[in-house]
């Protein structure tokens, strides 16, 4: 990735940001009566994070021809649901952390049962914004949009790659059994930001469609690789959250199974392979392009 | 309600049971890859439960001139609302209860983080079967209901009822503030019931709709104060769970509120209202008002 590209990838995801945080603050709004719920989704959702899946749907609708404005909505659903998975992840019974984003968590900004029901809200009004807001799709597309992130969300999709990480726990996984699990816990999510981006402009083809599930899928899965990379050699003040809290917990993670080394390896691989899969996009897929450079290279 | 109509209720709840459970089963099905989370899955949803939820619906399918299949996908979607809203309700760090239909709650049979990932995946799996499952609806009759499910489970609906009711603990409620808390807290989930069941057979008229909103207003209100009455005056187990669980926590109870005989009167009186709201309707809609009845009359 050159310095230009460089440049222009934090512009991109900037502006990514903004939209996103636009779109999350006009969900949260006074409609919700419960000044506690308010106040804690509030907390959880605006005003941090990295936005990553938001900026890949955004990245994803640009690459098919679409605008930026046509994924508000998928961005904003997306990044509700990963945005629950946070808060529910870090509490006590689960990875029991208290810092996120370099701030206490949910949990211990408020208590446990607000960070439950947080949790439990934000998944609610993901599903809300994609089938309430009107915009130009029609309902088949936003019906298949609903379908798309159920799926990714839940017992088929991230919160089963959750569960069999919880069965991983002391058990020696082998490299075929932590991707499975990783497709689902971070890899379901991953892709559905990219095809529901691609999706949200109403008129991707099927071959287009493919391509990007291809690349999602690769990019998923250096995703989670560089993931295990930073928790070995990231300090918690760039991570915001414990360095080497994962290895910690006795959890397999790429890096204890293929060591330093060759988990970089794959990880550089992956991103290769996804930004092959855009072999056919024109120009406007580059900030795809660049967004797989990036999240092998990011430092938190 | 006389006996005849008794028995016919009776026939008819266990009709809706049986199509509920089977659909449920189904939806709960080894595509699910975590054994635990499948496993957990179906012991929070199969094999127990009034379906008081799903009865409403499939009575409301047929009050409006629908068959019973109609509402098979309605029925399952708010039941797996409710089933996820218990599992997660009995968490120590919310109600904390150990029994539950009279068997040991989710937490307590397998442990917390599983019962944190069975209600998260429940919910997405309400909104996947909305979405996802083939039926003779148009699509944009089922974005409206996975719309209105969406609206009635989260913030501005359930989930916003409980955070509610969490802020009432110790604080001495007026009436009103308490019939806003149920409004929300249960009167939301048993409102889209109706609805959802009203819309599957994709013809009600606005009118139909509105009466069997104002049905299902009284009916939720009357569901609730038979709750506190029964948490008085049952016994454990017939309710499934410890009697007294709720007042014991020092949380407002339209019977600690208006003693019991008034709390009685009351549910009697929003009974005959939701009857009353029924005045245009055939006698398919004969199911919802003794449905009605059945609310402020049931033991448990």
């Amino acid at each position: 990735m050159s310095t230009s590209n460089t440049l222009e990838l934090i512009e991109f995801r900037q502006q990514c940001q903004q939209r996103v945080d636009q779109r999350l603050g006009a969900a949260l709004d006074a409609e919700i009566v419960s000044v506690t719920l308010l106040e804690a989704m509030r907390y959880a959702c605006l005003g941090g994070g990295k936005r990553i899946r938001p900026v890949l749907a955004y990245a994803s609708a640009l690459a098919v021809g679409g605008e930026l404005a046509a994924a508000d909505n998928a961005a904003a659903a997306i990044e509700l649901i990963h945005s629950y998975s946070l808060v529910h992840d870090d509490l006590p019974a689960m990875d029991d952390d208290d810092l996120r984003r370099g701030k206490p968590t949910v949990h211990k900004a408020f208590d446990e049962a607000t960070a439950i029901l947080v949790g439990d809200a934000l998944q609610s009004l993901a599903f809300q914004i994609l089938s309430t807001e009107a915009d130009a799709l029609g309902a088949n597309n936003r019906l298949a949009m609903v379908q798309l992130l159920s799926q990714a969300a839940g017992a088929t999709g991230m919160v089963g790659g959750q569960s069999l990480d919880f069965e991983a726990v002391g058990v020696k996984l082998s490299i075929q059994q932590l991707e499975q699990m990783h497709s689902l816990k971070t890899g379901a999510l991953i892709r559905c930001a990219v095809l529901l981006g691609g999706m949200s402009c109403g008129s991707s083809s099927n071959s287009q469609m493919s391509a990007l599930a291809s690349y999602a899928d690769n990019i998923g899965l250096a995703f989670q690789v560089q993931d295990d990379i930073l928790d070995v050699v990231g300090d918690t003040s760039q991570l915001g959250k414990p360095q080497g809290s994962d290895s910690d917990k006795n959890k397999p993670t790429y890096v204890s199974l293929l060591g330093p080394d060759k988990a970089k390896a794959l990880a550089n691989s992956l991103a290769e392979k996804a930004i092959a899969a855009l072999q056919g996009f024109p120009t406007s897929a580059d900030p795809l392009r660049e967004l797989a450079a990036f999240v092998v290279s990011r430092l938190h």
